[in-house]
């Protein structure tokens, strides 16, 4: 037994972290409970340990169980690099690399999953805890989680773009308080982070890419903060997913492709998604599912245009441009002062010849939608083969384009009382006038006439009567 | 005397550490001043030092004097965990319980206090240091300061519910610049920064709640930032207070109830508080206070609901339902794009029968109003012996819940030239339209003809002509 | 040879750290090579390193060569302290300064610097690696780079004040994914980051100030954020500086003066400049030229005011007032819900007796501005010899002031087709009616009247009508 709380796990005398750091890691966690007594005579806690993990590769054989507050696991390095790319290099290239995997203070998963087994028991960390109080001040800091390999069905017959390998970083079980994770890496997991029933959690200054879904917030909870990441899902998951969750502020997030959703949340109330920055390749982008209500989306840069990077081409997440970039189906929320950025190849567009819409309401009342921007251009899709230099060409690229036909606002039949304010020249907007609050943004005044002709804009104004 | 800059409270010779780390610090701060020579030969400067406390328990008997310049104290766990649910606990499930107290690198603050004693005597870490420059850069990271008890007169006769104990954590006295708080932990101080003068200092990313106030920027002060921390003070303090400061940025913070305010702003300028989700219990959420002008509250999610948990039932801050939940007194400021959801028991609004204000201007002038998106429900209070689930209950619960009757913006007969745009129907805007410029949200077309039934809009528009 | 990745710069057998550190880190990092071998066995990678800079002075006469993914260099302390107000000291005064030079972890750069040799040969540190990948994950944590004097011809005569010396901090010269920059300290260097061709790059929480230029993203680049800094750039420079650059997060920044620029953005699409406190003593605070296009600036909180300072009262940046606070020449930009105070002497206006521009739209197409509320205020130049008081003394000064005559949008011909709602009175926005969409914030209708009067607003209407 240690008699310090600060371990380091290259010098733990049990097992070998190289080899099996799980092993290793619940080996001091043993021993940090041994050595926690609790008199409370003169108000002594258990105060908990810091578990460092130097630079280095760490296979992780055995899951990690932590059962004991305050534990800190921290490493020196978040590691990232992009293995998507890495396995996207024609044979021939490879020698030539200059690294292969990831780095820093990296775990490698290497625990054996079975399509039988439940994500709780294949996850590399799991947090779990039953009793009062619940599990608190848990710290993951500044190291990488790696999944490896994926072993799906990947597009173009290349399993390791399937995103699904079975594997997840940080499994969360019971209810839990205050916990953080902070400048972590992870990367190539199905399941980055899935944490149940958390209160006042801190996801701060993360890079979270090239994983299924990245986070999930399940079960229930409250008062968390999602904040200042760098993340990316894989084409079949969530970049952000939160169900049930209430006070809940997501900002300052930088979210990049793909991501079947930027943000997904279901049943989530009274939350934020402000100030971040959004970029996807379809269709629901932000969707507030199953009666999210009392939401704030306000100063987000939204971005939906083509996929340039050629394994992905074919790739979707089967909605259309109906679907709506956001899609709200809930009450009482507020959509304030967004930009959005539509720049897709019209061919493309499904169904065939459909006018794309941006900010889709289909059920729920009284949402309010007010002062957002939106831009919408046809541009002619173009790929490459490198996967960075094909995204900053199409970032960058706003010349060869012309004005698309959008709705920015559309509010189906069954949702009730929408109030729509400066988010859509009048044809732009696809709302029963007489059950909604319908202010257009104000026209230019040399245009109208053009409006009276047979431009384009009045198809669009005739279609939304419809 | 030690011979580098990098100092462990556990392996320094003099004092015991877990007896009182206060003695051990000052120890070894005096011996980095003792150290310390500056030739200016060669540009030599003064480094300063860290000192490091790994995860336990450190009692603090004695204040610890910080009267240098680059002075970094590090732990490795900001140990977090509720107080307040715990001194809830009935007696029999005690023993039942994980653990008892707070923990990671735990400062357990025990100066004795006197009434007659000013803060800055009591409190556990003093920065003081007059004459030029300002001290500079001393920088608190990743450990936790737990005050142990409270010990006032506390709702329900219970002192561990009072929020007095006459303890801070930190108290910065003099002119300072480029301080840093960071990773931090604070529970159960009455105070947990106090800090005058400040210049370019940063508070990011702490955890900072059961305190009876958590953040006060005292003096006067600029150019600071207050960001993604998650707070909530007590029920007679301020989450975050600033006075005379100009240039704060305050955003991405999540701040939970209860806190009196959650934040207020007394002759605080060109200042902004953005970005925040903030959750209260009671009206007076934000202040801007004492002619604070000129600064912009734009992008926040406000929630004033109902006291969900049963030992602080009886318990609130003192005002009333017309106080509004943001209170303006100045000029120039710029309310823009918030959301508001007011969810109360409409019986216990006070006075009894009041229409609750929501925005209210009470002096100054040329304050701007605009796109502010009000909820008002009226629900059925429910209250919860379990903190947690009272509390996710009632943020989830969006269904048993009427519309209520709301004053969403008033202008007092003291205010000259508010501009209020698209933040509330022509009913709920309570302003002369003569001295104010009112553009009122459009209303639903089809609930135009209600108006003039006995709807209670018509008794609301009737009253707001009073 | 080490066996372990975690090195500490004072514990190294070659070379002096606190002589040349820069020789000791190249000597690290060839360690560090020297013992990665990559089998691809097992999924055996090359996992970098971490490099720690305890609380020190360490002089830095080489340049550190950084070529290798995964490294992290940590010190104790971001250490920034004022050069700018010690280095304007009376003579007299200084024997009576607490100290005299930045602290924690510091790196005193000392690179000779002559003016035919390129900012890539003269940084401190060089990130440099062509080849695939991408160097990925470097991070530098912490520590202080202090550039110690400026040698320019300076205002006053004073070379300290020219913020001119030859020298870079960091400068990163091929493609890179991942970086991150965290908690670091700058000053006194003409160039504090310089960094091209970045991916996925994370600059936070760092304190960068009085140097020439603060952050310069060059070349081109993706996907990466600028959050939660305090930055202040000199008058020659700017504070943020990024071309060809799409999906940049630029949030919760307070950046203070001087600055050239607050934000310059050249040829950047589809990016977010959101919720910063924004204070310059000069126009064009924001500038969005060649064909920044999609971008999204909101929430922000502007400030212009006076410089008080003596030792810079007659400095400038040479852009006069009709420059505009924020000046647009790109195409379907959005500017939604910021606060702007300008706040200045009108006998300093140039040219003399103009009408000061704060949003200025000289070309492109389809820009969006809505919802910004623009404060003007005309007050004393007042100076003070004390740099924080003074600038604390501006700030919180409202009194003294009478309304200035401000243009709030001024669209030029070569613009087409802008919106402009709720962004200043009619006489306020100059803009062609035909071309553009103006709602102007609607009047207070007591004062309707007097705009048939002599008031300075009707010249105004006149003048905009021109």
């Amino acid at each position: 037994m240690s008699g310090s709380n600060r371990y380091d796990v290259t010098d733990w005398p049990l097992g070998n972290p190289h080899d099996d750091i799980g092993e290793v890691i619940n080996s001091i966690i043993a021993d940090v409970k041994a050595r926690q007594t609790e008199p409370d005579r003169n108000d002594g806690g258990k105060p908990g340990a810091v578990i460092y993990i130097p630079p280095g590769d760490y296979r992780l054989r055995t899951q990690v169980l932590i059962d004991v507050s305050f534990l800190r696991i921290e490493g020196s390095g978040h590691g990232f690099t992009s293995s998507s790319i890495r396995f996207n290099v024609p044979e021939g290239e490879r020698p030539g690399l200059h690294e292969l995997w990831p780095g820093g203070s990296r775990i490698l998963v290497d625990i054996p999953s079975t399509q039988s087994q439940p994500e709780s028991a294949t996850a590399a960390f799991r947090i779990a805890r039953s009793g009062m109080p619940r599990i608190s001040s848990v710290e993951f800091s500044d190291f990488c989680i790696d999944g490896l390999h994926f072993t799906g069905d990947g597009p173009g017959g290349n399993p390791e773009n399937s995103y699904v390998n079975g594997k997840t970083g940080i499994y969360v079980a019971d209810a839990n308080d205050s916990l953080r994770i902070t400048g972590m890496g992870f990367v190539y997991l199905e399941h980055a982070l899935t944490i149940y029933y958390a209160d006042a959690l801190s996801i701060h200054d993360n890079f979270i890419a090239e994983c299924g879904s990245c986070l999930e917030l399940r079960g229930w909870g409250q008062a968390s903060k999602i904040t200042d990441n760098l993340i990316g899902a894989g084409f079949r998951g969530y970049s952000i997913y939160a169900e049930n969750h209430g006070g809940l502020l997501i900002t300052a997030n930088n979210v990049f492709p793909r991501g079947a959703s930027s943000v997904f949340l279901s049943g989530v109330t009274r939350s934020s998604v402000s100030n971040n920055r959004l970029h996807s390749f379809y269709p629901g982008m932000v969707v507030l599912a199953d009666d999210s209500s009392e939401n704030l989306l306000a100063s987000n840069h939204f971005l939906r245009d083509n996929e340039p990077w050629t394994p992905f081409l074919a790739v979707d997440n089967g909605l259309d441009d109906l679907h709506g970039l956001v899609r709200i189906s809930g009450s009482h929320n507020s959509v304030i002062g967004n930009h959005f950025s539509e720049v897709v190849d019209s061919a493309g567009i499904r169904p065939a010849g459909a006018t794309p819409v941006v900010i889709r309401v289909d059920s729920g009342r009284d949402n309010y939608i007010a002062t957002n921007h939106v831009v919408a251009m046809d541009v002619a899709s173009r790929s490459n083969d490198s996967c960075f230099e094909g995204q900053v060409d199409a970032l960058l690229a706003t010349d060869d384009s012309h004005d698309l036909v959008i709705t920015t606002v559309q509010v189906d039949a069954g949702a009730l009382r929408t109030t729509i304010l400066d988010s859509g020249s009048e044809d732009q907007v696809v709302a029963d006038r007489r059950d909604n609050a319908v202010r257009a943004t104000p026209a230019i005044p040399s245009m109208r006439a053009d409006a009276s002709s047979d431009s384009p804009l009045v198809l669009s104004v005739l279609r939304g009567a419809e």
